[in-house]
Order: C-alpha cells, then structure tokens, then sequence
C-alpha cells in the first residue's frame, strides 16, 4: 500500500482537493493520510477540519502554526514554524509521497518540509499566473515538487517551460470542476440557508433575483485593502439587489477588508445584503449557480464559474493571467466599473460553458496516476 | 543611503562573495548590513564568522539555527527556525534589499523571510545545474527572487529560460574569480602551513610535489557518503604523494564522510596525508594553485580553477552539469578511475585559463548594480 | 551605565510597571532597554505597544510569538517560540539585568531565555497566590529569578519560604499603586469617553451613576467561561444600571467570554450596557474611582481599588488568596449572588483606603535598587 | 487504561529512570509511552534511544530539538523548540499524565509543555540541591509539577518546604538505585571491554587496580570548564594507574572539556588513560564497582555509589549539597588535592554502603502510585 499524505492548509484549498481525496480514500492500493494545518483548523477562517472530518475522513495530525499580527512577518514566521511541525509529522507517519495543494503562503512549508527529507512531492495546480506573493511561491513550488497536476493546457505548457520533464506534467483538469459537476444533477438550496449558516439580518429569499460577492484582500496591496472592499460595497449599496456576501479569507490584510466592510456596514444601510462567513463548498456553489452573478476575486469565478457558465464580475489583479472560459468581465476596482458590469450581467443571457479547466474528472485522475507512478526525489532541470 | 543586507549562512558561501561584500562597504550610496548565520557560526564547520570579522566588517545580527542530528529532518527544522530568526532581524533593521547566496538548503530561509516580507531579494549564482537538494533549492530560490546575478552565460540563459524578465538577470561573473585573480599577483604561501592552521601528523613541505582533497557529501546520497570518500582514501593512499586534505563542510551525510575518514585513518598508514579544517580562501586558493592537482567535488575545482587553470580531478555528481573550462577530469567514485586521473595530471602539462565563469570584476559590478536598480518585490513570470 | 532590559507582553503589565519604567527611564545611571512581545503588539488585545510608545519609551525590540487557535497547547507553543525569540533579542542587545513582569504564561519565555543565558533575571509581583496556570507560573518564575520585587508584606512570607534570601527579595509595593496615587488629585474624566475610545451602543453620562465590569476567563475551566459571563451578563441586565463592560485579555478561553458576551447581547436587551475594548490606565482608574462599584476578576479590583477604597465585587477563584483591602466581596459565578453584592454597594458607604500594596512609590524604589544591587546569577535554596 | 508518558532526554536520565520504566510497562493498568528527545537520540552523545530500543521499550516519539553552537544561547532555544515540538507530541497521543526525570536544562521544556497544556505532572528526582542552572531548572519545575517523586528524605523536606503538599510528596528513592542492587548479585564484566565498546589506545585489565574519572563541565563556569578539567588531567597523569576515562555529556561548555582532554592527550603520555564514550548504565556500575575509585563530578558517585559503597573523589561543586553517604571525599579544582584523596582510597578500606537514596525498589514503587493516584493538574501553594 503506497502511503499518500496530503496536507490541507485552508478552507478553499480543501474544496479544490476533495474529489482527489474521496478517489485516494477509495483507491485499493493507497493508505491516504490527511493532515490538517495552519487557518484550516481556525474558527476564524471556517474551520474546514471539521468539513473535512463530516466528509469521513479520519486525521492524521493537525498542526498549529499560525501566528497572530495581520503583516507580513507573521506570514514567514508561520511557515518557517509550519516546517518545523511538518518535518516531525512526516518523520512519524512516513509518506511515501505528500501532495501540496496550489499556492498559499504556508503551503511552502509543506513543500520544503517533503523535499528536504527526500520524501517525493506533488504540486496540485501549478503553472498558473496571479499577481502577488501568491505568484512567486507557486513558481518555487513547482521547482521543489517532482509531480505536477495541472488544470488546463495553458497551465501544462508554463510548468513545461519551467524545466520540468514532461513525463512528470499530467494535465487532469482541476478537482474542484468534479464537485461543479455534481451540481448540475441537483442544484437547488432545498433549506433554509440562515437557519443552516446563521449569518446576521434581514431574511433573504432565493426565490428571487440575488448576486453574491466574495472579495479577498491582495498581499502585495495590503493597505489598500480596505480602499478597494469600499468601492464594491458602494458599487452593491447603489445597485440595491438581494445580496449574499462573504467574508474575505486568512492573508496579510485581511483586517483592512473585514474592517471596511464593518464600518461601511455601520454607517451605511446594507438591507439587502446579507453577511456569511462559509458554506459548505457545493451550498456556495448551488448558490452562486442560481444567482444572476457572482462579483469579487475568488478563483471560484474563473474556475467552477467558467464550467458552470455563470455570469462573474472580476475584479482587481488577484486573477490575473489565469486561464479563462467567456463567463467573465474583468474590472479594476472602481465603483462605476463594478456596477457597469454587474448590470450588464444582470440584463444579459447566460455565458456559455466552458472545459478550460477540465471535464470534471480530475479527482479520478489523479489518485489513478498516484497510485501507479514511480516515485523518484531526484530530479535535474532539462535544459 | 540604500540598505543592503548580505546574508551568509556557510564558509564557502563567504569566500564566494567577499568581493562583492567589499564593493558594497566602500560604495558611496550603500549601507551594508552583514547577517552570519548556520555553519558559518560554528566552529566544526571552520567558524566563517571569524574571517568576516577580520576581514573588518561589522556583524549587524548572528542567528544560531543548526539542529543536530545528522539527517534530512533537521535540515528541514534548520531552515524553519532560520525563517523565523531571519524574519525578527529584517524586521529591526529594515534592508532596502536582501542578498542571498547560492544555494545550500538553508539559503531557502534568507529567501522565504525576505520575499514573503515583501523586501526585494537578490540572489548570486542562480541559473547552474547540479545534482542534489541543491538543485531544487536553486531554481525555487531564483523563482522567490526579483533580481539574478548569475556567474555564466550558460546560467544566464537558464534564469531567462526559467521566466525571468530579462532586465533583471546580470551575467557579472562569479566574485569568487575576482579573489582568484589577485592570487595571480601574490600566489606564494610565504608562512608555516602547520604552524599557522594547526593540523594533525608529520610536517609538510610545500616545495615538494603535492596534491589537494577536499571532497563534500552529495546529499541525496548521505547512506554512500562513507563508502564514497573510501574509495577516494585509497587511492591517495597508493598513489602516495604528498597531500592536503581537507574535511567536508555541514550538510546531512557529513558525519558519513568524517566517520569514513576517520576510521580509514586508524586503520591504515596515511603518513603522506595532512588533514586541515579550514583555510582562509586566499591562502587555499594559493595552495591549489601551486598544487599539482586538486581532487573531490568542491566547486572551486570548477570555478577558481577554471580562471587559474589548475588541473583537476572531479569526482561523482555534485558538480554535474556545471559549465566547465577544460581543466577538469570527471570520474565515478572508483579508486581506479580516481587513481588513473590523478595519474594523468602528475605526468600532463597545465591546462589553459578560462573565462567562463567571469573576469575577475563581479562584485563591483554586482555593487554597482546593487546601487542603481530600482526596487521592486512585485514580479510575474514573462510566459 | 547598567543595560535594564524589561520585558512586557501585555496591556495590563504596562499599566503594572508604567512608573518603573519612567524612573528606570529617568535614572543617571541606567540604560532602559524596551522589549513588546506577545498580545503586548495585537490589535485584538488593545495594542499595549501604541501606549507605550506615546508615553515617550523607544522599544528595543518586537516579538510577535503569539499562536491562534484559542486552546492550551498553543499556549505552549506560544512560549516555545518566546524563548526561542527572545534569547535572540538578549544575545543582540546584550542587557545587564532582565525585569520580567507578573505571571501571565507567556512571561515564562522571558525567564527561561535569561537565566538561561546567565543573565541575572528580576521579577515583579511574585509572592502571590491565585487559583490557575498563572499560580505555577509564578512560582516557577520565583525559583528563575534571581531579585524578587513584592508588592505586599504577604507576598515577601511567601518568596522567603520559597527559599529565595531575603537579601534578594524587596517589598517596594506594587507600582499601580504609583499610577493610582496620580489619580487622587486629578480624578476626573475631562472628555467625551465615547469620541475618543469608540465603542458602539447609546450615550453615556458620567455625571450619572454607574458600574464598571471587566471579567477575565480562568484558564483551568475555560470550557466554563461561556456559562461564567453570562451569570454575570444576567446580573447585569437585571440591576439595570448604566454600565462600562471592558472586553476580556487574551488566555485559552477569551473566546468562550467574548462569544458569551456577543451572543447574550444579540439576543437580550442590553441598552445600558456600553462596551469598550481598552482605555488608557489612568482614564480606567478615574473611569473606576468615580464609579459606584467594579464588578468581575481584574486584579485591579483587589490592587488599585484597595488604595483608592473602590467598592468592588470580586466573582470566581481568579484573586483567590491575594491580599485585600476591605473594599472586596467576594462571590462565586452566581447571578443572585453578584446582585445581591452589587446592590449592597450601591446602597452602602465606600470602604476604607487601605496601603496593603504599598505607598505609591514603588517605582523609584525599584529603579533605584535595581540601579545598586550586585548583580548575580548564581544561587542556591536556602534551605 | 492510564496512559502515563515518560520522556527522556539524554543518556545518564534514560539510567535513572529506567527501573521505572520496566515497572510502568510491566503494569497491567498502565500504557506506558516513551517519548526520546534532545542529546538521547544523538551520536555524540551515546545514542540513549539505542538502549532504550534494545531494552524493548517501543518509541511513541522522537523529538530532535538540539541547536548547535556551544553556548547558552542555544541551551535556551533548544528549550523552546522542545516546547514548540513536545507540545504537538502530547496533542497526538494525549497523556493522562507526563513524566519527567531530574533537571537538565531541556527537561524544562517537558514540564512547560505539560503543564501549560493541563497534564498532570510527575516529576522524579526534585529536591536536591547542586551548584548551577540546574539548581534553578529542579525547582522551577517542582513547582510546575503536580506529582513529586524524590529520592532521599532530605529531598522530601525541601519539596515540602517548596510550597507543595505532602500528600503529592513521595519518597520513593531513587530508580537509579534498583539498578544498583542487581549489581550485587553479579558484579563481573565477563567480557572484552574494548571489543565490546571500542575505545583507542593501550589494552586494559581488569585484574588489576584501576580507578574510573567522569568529570562534566559546570554550566555557570563554562570558560573554566577546559582549566578544571586539565587539573584532573594532571593529577590523573602523575598517579599513572591504570584509568577509564569517560567524555562528558552535553552542555554548554562541553567543548572545553573536551578541547580539554584532546589538546592534554596530545601533548602528554597518558598510556594508562583509556578513553569510552559511553557503557550501558549496568556495565558501567560493574566497573566503578571492581575500581579502587570514582573520580569526577558524576551524580553517579554520590548516589549509587553510596549503595554500593565505592569509594569517590567528588571534584568542585556540581554535587554540592547533595545528600551523601560516608564515600565521598570532596576537594576542588586542584590538582594536588584530587591526587592526595585519590591516593587516600588507594590505601583506605572500602567504606560502608548506606541507604540514603533509597533501598532498590523505587521503580516499582513509582509505577504503582502512578497507577492509583487520583490526577489532578490544578494546585495551590500551601502557604
């Protein structure tokens, strides 16, 4: 039994990953140890443990290492602490290989912890192209990881030209598409989501007309964090539809956009927007499947989005360069701009579907690879 | 006055930038700020940190991040610990810019603090290949850092290749030819080998014929570390000349190659071998020069060399793929093959000086640059 | 000039060392060195270091240390990483003496990092008796220092029996008293309180009467602080009184009692409750002096109150067995109990002052013993 | 099941406990964990985990938490990262109790860990009295402890007088003891000790007389630590017995001793000195048992010899105030007076064997309180 361990640093990345998960939980010839690390054990940042533990999947160690302090110290302190828990966790339950997921500032930690003890490692989504912090530590990971699973063509070809054999590059689509997938069986909220998800305000009904935003602050931009959240949440006040928001995720920064929606929300009257903290990864998709449109910088809106065929409103660099389906409208972060475009979607027909990220059997594909390939630490740039 | 931080973590990485460290004392528009850290601390591994300070620079932070044990694990905890000591000093003393060097794994450390920190970084001697850890912590570091001064055309064209914007990679040469050239004015050892480096066994005598070994662990390989440096041990037992030896510097493995030489010695007549620690870089470039050939995997076999065309014996793969001048003879770890090519060398005329790896002016001109850029932590990959 | 390093990492430490720092400060023959650690630098815990540097200090050094994840064990690793830092920061700043404050877990790293470093290491405030973490805390912290600074005649007993000489052991008072002292000449708030500390909810009106509450969790039950607040919550709304309610400090726990306090007031009528995270310590003290009663655990209740003869009902086991004044009734976590105690006050003559913790010179006579003393740090039990 | 969690962290701990771990493990209520840590898992140091795995304890975990560089600021933050590691170790296998054994510095990092995270604490061995960091590091911890199992009745009162209550307060003896007693009954080493433990220089006989040196450096003297050790270098000399020389164990200052004894070993005749790095605890108390003399600074000498009644010459004051029976001679640094005490035994009667550290049966006696004992992490001082 080859042992896969895979460690899951945040909520989003756990959505991404879940459908590889359930394929390597199920896999006969794979033992699947899970570790749990970083904001992904926080009340604060949804708590995605305790998804994962209700998707049936048992723990093998969770590791505690972010520091406190919104800046950019604490950002290199919490990984340099990440490699330190993470050496000792793999130390102990001995991985044949270890599976990293995307791009987040932590997840280094995964990756130098795997490659400096010889232990083999793949990288989920590398190749891709963002704007910030985010950009540079994708690239490095790519450098330290042996086994590349790519979402798109555009992807394959940039991890090619980063020097990686070709042998090691498998194009499987992304996971998260599988879980887009499922929703068009059954893509109705059949509850109530205040009663399910709590959340302060008026009651919603989605029955109706609605749109959802979720904006993330960008690390490389961080005091202008709360400038920028400002003109959307004016953008949405002056736009006045039933409005499903979400609060921004675990970064340098995050304080200025939870900030600014606080003190525009107390000054301001926001009736018709109704504040979340998480949904369950399939509830968040069945709700932005059904809204008229879906405005922020999640990568939920060029990814899941494009195969989904719902309408997006871009805004900002956080999404720069990634590959894209016809389901978006990019803007910069100005009011009239994200207004202009949301009521452009609002009065138009939906965008067509799109596979640039996969045909929603990316999980399959993966575990199928892991299962078989042969593992190897070493590696030399081929050119 | 631009604040520039140079962090060294090992000898070698000193003797490979003192020139560059100097350029940047005495340039006008520079402060310079010197960090020691790793082996560069430590008295086992030549205590670097002696020679900096001798050499009259001013230590602006001292950070003791080794872990014993000598395996992968504690490499990994190493440079954790180093990220979370190095973040605390570049938050007091606030650089414009970091310098990292090379690319032994806890460089990784200097290169996660600073670009997760948002201070540019840049990184000397990106761009070659070689056939360890250090190969994957090379290019990852060149995808952490906004700014390339690389030693070769050949490793110039592989920072560009790897997706780096063409103004920022600077082909200066290696600072390690501008020491080696000054060898060229001033080449004799005019003092007590013994008396002044210490030194176990009989007396040397340098107007006498001698060779010179200084032979690493490979990392990937730590379990052959022992059986490796037999192989050569025997050969210079029967080839029985007079003979510098050198102990190998930190990384997992070195104990395999200490304990081999160390047994080795106990059990067999080793009377034409002087085993020393460490030399001031001057005074070993000086002694390989009048050598008549130098034998192992350092990488001044290939580099100063180079310049100085001294003949040279190379052994396994550490040095794999790195460019060469034609001074060098690449053999397997076998006592034969080792033997035979030292052979060669004693009865072969000197091989012809090259400039592939510089002309002797890199560290002004990496100062210089250093001085003038404009600075920028924010990049993304050119394709 | 002797170098006297303190060591502060939280709000109310500052507030209990504020007027040996000034003398220290002040003194001809000292180098104060500033060190702000721990909650001491977050946002979420009233960002003791903005006080700090407004009253005129220049802080030697930062070290973010704190964890998330409100459980013991990152308590533990909270303190590992302090240790870790802060011997650092000593080995950099070089100090002659080390003065460590009180007993909150946290300070252990700065006992550790000293006498480990053989740096003679002075406590503050130890001696006494409380009933969680913080009681082993601070005897541990006794037995790791090497001059102990007590704030009564009972804490003295205490660090005597201990076996520490009492040559090393000074009973000074405890500095708050200083800053009380300040208060009883100048007693008045001047200012409109909610214009310059924020805080939501209706107007206040000091020339009104009205209650102070700030509880604090206990580390040992911190399951139980949800269920601890709210009697009080209850008690509270039930006398229904104008009331100034301070949010609670950082400890495993916190969140139980912010949750508690959130949630009762979402869903209970709370009009004459007003919230605040922090106010300056001489405008709480004038907040509290003019106030008919200070309800909860803070340690002012038994210390500064006892000075300024504040009426005080003191709820739960956290100032178990600190010495009082008479201005104290004590109450378990029962909401009858803490009416019936805050009614009797409202309805009776306030106590007596009492000087149980000293005169109001604490701080000289700490700065001048520290100044003096023969520093060592070698000791051995007296019995 | 009690599942009750001893760790060791160096060499001469694993030898005191090690009766009671046979005892935990043997007991039908407890689930004994081993948790190895620190020096006891480094070559250096004598690799305590090989005995412990030889002698059948299976390892729950190992902790690498040694930072290299031979000062006390590495001393402190080895202490830290053990926090920061430990900490996560109890996490995963969650004690119902944790042990730990004597003082060393990095036991330190056990009792915060523990403590802090509310485990209850055992701790063996507290009480005593020494001359160095220890002194404070034993204390520190009986007040972070909960469970106090000492070794002497001299031991018993000074916990007692510590604050603690005495029902928490168990004088067992010392497990170092039990091992003691079972040399009684065979006393020989029926084997080549050379063959067996390898060791350079001349052929030893035991047949004929020897004496034994263990000399440790002293924390708080470490620059003195390479002069004290050339003193008994000297007396040694001048005696020209047949001697077994041990090296010391880990500490700051270790490296003076050791530089100590290389540089004096070179440039000296020591034909009759025998140089070992480590025995298994048994070997070596048949050795000292069959010596003329112990000489040194090893606990060894005070407290199993006092069993066994071998006569020792107790160097300076590692040992001071340490309960003793009538075997010791105490001298201090000198040369003269360690060669006339070593000359006295030499011609002296063996003296008389005591009971003073207990009568052989302290492992069983700890694992059967530790079965029963009702665990409680909350205390109070008791005056």
């Amino acid at each position: 039994m080859r042992k896969i361990c895979v460690v899951i640093t945040a909520r989003p990345s756990y959505s991404r990953i879940k459908t590889a998960l359930i394929a390597l939980k199920n896999h006969p010839k794979i033992k699947l140890q899970v570790v749990v690390a970083s904001s992904a054990l926080l009340d604060r940042y949804g708590s995605a443990v305790n998804y994962i533990e209700k998707d049936g999947f048992s723990i093998d160690a969770k590791v505690y290492n972010i520091l406190e302090g919104e800046n950019n110290t604490v950002s290199a302190k919490t990984t340099g602490l990440g490699i330190i828990e993470l050496s000792s966790v793999f130390e102990n339950i001995k991985p044949d290989i270890v599976v990293t997921v995307a791009d987040r500032f932590e997840t280094m930690a995964t990756a130098i912890a795997s490659s400096y003890m010889n232990i083999p490692l793949a990288h989920i989504q590398g190749g891709e192209v963002t704007g910030n912090i985010d950009e540079k530590v994708r690239h490095a990971i790519t450098k330290l990881s042996d086994y590349h699973f790519v979402a798109s063509k555009d992807a394959y070809d940039r991890v090619r030209k980063l020097g990686e054999h070709e042998r090691k590059i498998f194009n499987t689509g992304c996971p998260s598409i599988d879980l887009a997938k499922e929703i068009l069986y059954e893509n109705q909220l059949n509850f109530d989501i205040e009663e399910v998800y709590g959340g302060v305000g008026s009651k919603t009904d989605l029955s109706k007309d609605y749109i959802v935003v979720m904006q993330h602050p960008v690390t490389n931009e961080y005091n202008e964090s709360r400038k920028q959240i400002t003109e959307t949440l004016k953008a949405i006040q002056e736009i006045n539809i039933q409005t499903f928001w979400f609060w921004p995720n675990v970064d340098a920064g995050s304080s200025g956009t939870s900030k600014g929606i606080r003190s525009y929300r107390e000054k301001n009257n926001l009736n018709n927007v109704h504040f979340f903290k998480n949904l369950e990864s399939k509830d968040f998709l069945k709700l932005i499947y059904n809204s008229k449109c879906l405005i922020g910088n999640s990568s939920v809106g060029i990814r899941e989005s494009s195969y989904l065929g719902i309408p997006v409103v871009n805004i900002g660099s956080r999404q720069n360069r990634r590959a894209r389906g016809n389901n978006v409208i990019d803007v910069d972060y100005n009011r009239e701009n994200i207004k202009k475009s949301i009521l452009f979607w609002l009065s138009s027909e939906r965008p067509k579907k799109s596979k640039v990220y996969g045909g929603g059997d990316a999980g399959k594909k993966i575990a199928e690879i892991l299962s078989n390939i042969e593992l190897k630490f070493h590696k030399t740039i081929v050119y």
